[in-house]
């Protein structure tokens, strides 16, 4: 399982890498191979300075040894040891039509000291962050993540859904950091769910993130904008910083547990404002998102 | 004590924010007075879009209550109450030759639940955090704090310099926020320091600022820079960031219990930037800064 899917994402990695650099039409990813001195490491790709992407990472790692001590107190286990690969990308487009996307697929099994696996699970999701929201593509990215789910499961989507609504909410701010997606883990066998099953259901996910993404850059990336529409992009980007440095368990893990600092926080936006108290006028778009990111709706 | 100390800094607020107004000569402070549903509140000040300071606030505030649950695990208490009262204070200067600068000086009392107090203390500290670094600013800074240490305690200025360039560490960065300055807290009774021993300590500490502060901002603020320069100080903001949306106690602790988020994240830098895995060029100035900041000084 682990070896076909880390073959999987590498894959997928090379599909997404490349469709978007064709999007983009101006910059090409760079790639930074790095080891884990304890054990694996990663490949790292990131755009910069683009036509379309400002700034973006889609990297993937796959690490293993022994469980880290913070890693056992949050598992509850002892003396185990541990191998996690996955995909993890975000994309900060330069036009604030375009929303920035979020997409992780990963998958974690542990051992114990005879190398047993004792456990093993997938997790993941992909979610939007529009800075101006136009429902139709809240709408278009919601139903291929609904296809990508019915396909398995009736039950996936409206629970993922709403987990991603759940996890992806800025505490300190009352409100979520875009318009969601799906959002899932701990994805073990049962008795209706084989490890195969899931492997099979996570991959379409996987898959589908090109469909529900890629037609709404199309869309959007060549509207024209303002500057105050720029400057509103960059006060939202601070709120994406914030949850991501707060509230984010993947972000301050990678931090504590001493990961590559770089391939981390490459999901930080590029160009980022905070204004003291900033509120936008009443009846604008901006304050329009602000509502929908306060109230999750059902967009399918 | 707790009457002196809040008359002390409601004082001290209106004398740094009129020495503040006079320098820039541009910008005012806005003020923004506001209560705490619990019990208490503040009074913000923020200035925008000054000649010099591009965003900065100095607020005070004084709350009080039923100590909050997160409080009490913190203390290790049960069913205490409590009063709290400081000044905080964050400056970033639109010129990338001038530091930016942060101070807190607080009170705190602890009560059981007939009133009588339990416990009370002391705590704050300043310091420095320059995007170039110019040697005599700092040592500027440095020996302001140690003279304000030196009439009460020799061993002071050396404990509490220590301590702050141990608290404003990036650990995910391993390196230093800035140039440090003093950090003390937990300063209760002993035998030696009386509660109004500290009081006398903590005030003039408070009443050093503008004199470690200000000479600075006068020698570097109308220096010339470029992009590139300017580039580079909203790069280290970034760190800034990443220090106090991480790793700061402060911010965490007012976040977590719902506090004026406002208030709070005042202390967030105007316009930052975060480039992929950035590193200046050999020998250069930017780099010196770098290697300054992995390796804090001695600056007295």
């Amino acid at each position: 399982m682990k070896d076909a899917f880390y073959a999987y994402i590498q894959q997928l990695q090379d599909t997404i890498t490349s469709s978007l650099e064709a999007i983009d039409g101006k910059a090409q990813f760079q790639e930074d191979i790095w080891k884990r001195p304890e054990g694996g490491g990663g490949r790292t790709r990131v755009i910069e300075n683009g036509n379309v992407f400002e700034k973006g990472g889609v990297n993937i790692s796959a690490v293993h040894g022994e469980l880290p001590k913070s890693m056992q107190q949050y598992f509850g286990v002892q003396d185990a040891d541990f191998f996690a690969c996955g995909l993890s990308l975000v994309l900060h487009p330069k036009n604030p039509m375009v929303p920035t996307v979020h997409a992780n697929w990963r998958y974690f099994e542990m051992y114990d000291k005879t190398g047993a696996i004792v456990d093993q699970w997938f997790g993941g999701g992909q979610d939007l962050t529009p800075y101006y929201l136009f429902e139709e593509d809240a709408a278009h990215f919601h139903i291929i993540c609904k296809k990508a789910c019915d396909t398995h499961n009736s039950e996936f989507y409206p629970t993922y859904k709403k987990r991603c609504d759940e996890y992806f909410w800025n505490t300190h701010r009352n409100e979520a950091r875009g318009v969601g997606g799906l959002f899932f883990d701990y994805c073990k066998a049962t008795e209706s769910m084989t490890m195969q099953d899931w492997y099979n259901f996570v991959t379409e996910v996987g898959n589908s993130f090109l469909e529900a993404y890629v037609p709404i850059v199309e869309k959007r990336k060549e509207m024209s904008f303002s500057k105050e529409e720029r400057d509103w992009q960059e006060i939202r980007r601070g709120r994406y910083v914030e949850f991501n440095l707060v509230h984010d368990k993947g972000t301050l893990f990678g931090l504590r547990t001493n990961g590559r600092i770089e391939s981390i926080l490459m999901s930080l936006p590029p160009h980022v404002q905070w204004k003291y108290d900033h509120h936008p006028e009443q009846g604008s778009r901006e304050e329009n998102l602000i509502k929908v990111l306060q109230h999750p709706k059902a967009w399918v």
